[in-house]
C-alpha cells in the first residue's frame, strides 16, 4: 500500500494495522487529527517515581493514561489499545543499553510491568499550519530540529535530566498566534516553553542540534522552543533501568481519540 | 484577630500562622488569589494507585503536587512548604474510621508516607463573581451544596467511588460566562461536569444534600455541576486504608503560588 493510501486511514484502523504487523514503518505524518501517544514502559518498582517525574514536567511529559500494573490494556487513549502489540516497533533497552527493537512485546511482557501513555507534538504542526504558521522543517521535507537545554528537569527517583525541546522557526507576526493555539493543546506539550534567543536556555548553535536535523531559519524568523518528547525517554535511558522499553522514534500509538477531545478549551 | 483582619493576609502569611499555631480555624474565603490545596497523605504502599485514580479523574482529582516517599516537602504550590505543620486541622482515619483531628502531624509523619496536594474550588467562586455569575449559596451565607452522583469515577487499585459534585444554580444567561471562565482552571476542577437535569446525573432531589447545605433555585435558575474534591477523599476513606490522613473540611493548604499561575490559558 502506497504511503499516501495509509494518509487517509482512521487512528483505530492504523493501530489495528500495527497489531497485526501490516504496518511496522513509523506513523509520522498518518492518523491526522488523531491522538498520538509516546509509550514508556518500566517496572513497576520504578513506575511511580516516573509518575512523579511526568507529574513535576508536565509540559515535556503529559499523561494521557498509566497502566494498571502487569496490564497492557489501554482504555482511555483507545477503547481496547494492547501495549504489546499497537505499536509499529519498539525499543528495548537493559540497563541503558538498547538491545532490540521488536514489532511486539508479547514474549517480553511480564505482570510487574507499566505502561505510560504521553502526549506528543503529533498533530500540533498541522494545527500551526492551519492558523497560518509556516513549518520550515516541513517545507524542506527534514525531520524537525531538537536540542538538549540548560534548564533542568524537576527530579523524581532516578529520574532527571535537561529538558529537551523542538524547535519551529517563523516570522515575528506569528509567534503570539502560535503561542495561542499550541496553548490550547496541553496534551501536546502545550504552550513553548522559551521564545527568542537560544542561548537563554543553553543552546549556542542552532546549527548544532542534538536529535533531528537542522532547520533553515529566514530572514526575520524568530526561533520558538517547545517541550519534546525526547526527555521523558532520555532520562528513563539516563536511569539505567534493568529493563525500559519505548516506541522507536516516530512509531507511535494511535488512539481513538480525536486531537481535539484533549484539548481544555 | 478578627476574620476580617484575616482576609488581606497573602497565602505565604497565612500558611505560616498555620504551622506556628496562630490559625487554627477553617481558611475558607481567606488568601483570596493564592492557590489553596486539598491534601491525602497516605502509606506508600497505595501511593501509584492513588495517584493513578487522581489521573484517571482530573476534574475531581486535579494533581497539583506529589511528595517523595517519606517526604513532607512541599516545593511546587509553595517554597518551602511542610505538610507536617501547614494546614490548620488534619483528620486522621485508621481503617476508614475517623480517629483524630490533630493541628499538626509532627508525631504521625513516618517515612513512608507520601503527601498529594489537589486543587481546589477555593478561589474559583471569586472568578465566577468577578464575571457577573450570581452564586445563590455566597447571598444566602452558606456553604455550596454537594452531592454524590450516579458517574462512576473510573477505578485504579482500591480507590473507587461515586463522582461527587457541587451545584450553584444560575441564571441561564450565566451558563456560557460560567464554562468559559472555569475552563481556564483545570487544577480548579476546570469546567462543569454536567448543566441541568438534576436527574441524568442521579440526582433526584436538589434538597436532599449528601454534603453542605441545600441552597435556593431562583425561578429561571439553571443548576450547573462541578467536580468536587470530596471525590478523593471519600474514595480513600472507602479503601480503608490502615491510614489515611487528610485536612479537614476548608482547613486547606494554602501555597505562594497564585492561582492565575495555574491557568492554562
Amino acid at each position: 500500500m502506497h504511503r499516501d493510501d495509509l494518509k487517509d486511514l482512521p487512528g483505530p484502523e492504523l493501530r489495528r494495522r500495527a497489531r497485526t504487523g501490516a504496518l511496522r514503518s513509523h506513523n509520522a505524518g498518518l492518523g491526522d487529527g488523531y491522538v498520538k501517544a509516546n509509550v514508556v514502559i518500566l517496572p513497576a518498582e520504578h513506575a511511580f517515581d516516573f509518575m512523579r517525574f511526568c507529574q513535576r514536567n508536565p509540559q515535556p511529559c503529559p499523561l494521557l493514561e498509566v497502566t494498571d500494573v502487569g496490564s497492557p490494556a489501554v482504555r482511555f487513549v483507545a477503547e481496547d489499545g494492547d501495549l504489546r502489540t499497537d505499536v509499529p516497533r519498539y525499543r528495548v533497552y537493559e540497563r541503558g543499553e538498547l538491545v532490540d527493537e521488536p514489532t511486539d512485546l508479547l514474549d517480553r511482557w511480564t505482570d510487574d510491568l507499566v505502561g505510560f501513555l504521553l502526549g506528543c507534538s503529533g498533530t500540533f504542526d498541522s494545527t500551526l499550519l492551519a492558523n497560518g504558521v509556516p513549518l520550515r522543517y516541513v517545507e524542506a521535507g527534514t525531520s524537525p530540529p531538537v536540542y538538549k537545554t540548560s534548564i533542568e528537569c524537576v527530579p523524581a527517583g532516578r529520574f532527571r535530566g535537561p529538558l529537551v525541546v523542538s524547535m519551529r522557526p517563523m516570522p515575528a507576526d506569528k509567534v503570539v498566534r502560535a503561542v495561542q493555539v499550541t496553548s490550547r493543546f496541553p496534551m501536546s506539550h502545550g504552550a513553548p516553553v522559551h521564545v527568542g534567543d537560544p542561548r537563554q536556555i543553553g543552546i549556542d548553535d542552532l546549527a548544532a542540534v542534538d536529535y533531528g536535523e537542522p532547520c533553515v531559519v529566514r530572514p526575520g524568523d524568530v526561533p520558538v522552543f517547545w517541550a519534546c518528547g525526547v526527555t521523558p525517554e532520555a532520562a528513563a535511558v539516563a536511569a539505567q533501568l534493568d529493563l525500559f522499553i519505548t516506541h522507536k522514534s516516530s512509531h507511535m500509538f494511535v488512539g481513538d481519540r480525536l486531537t481535539e477531545e484533549t484539548s481544555l478549551l
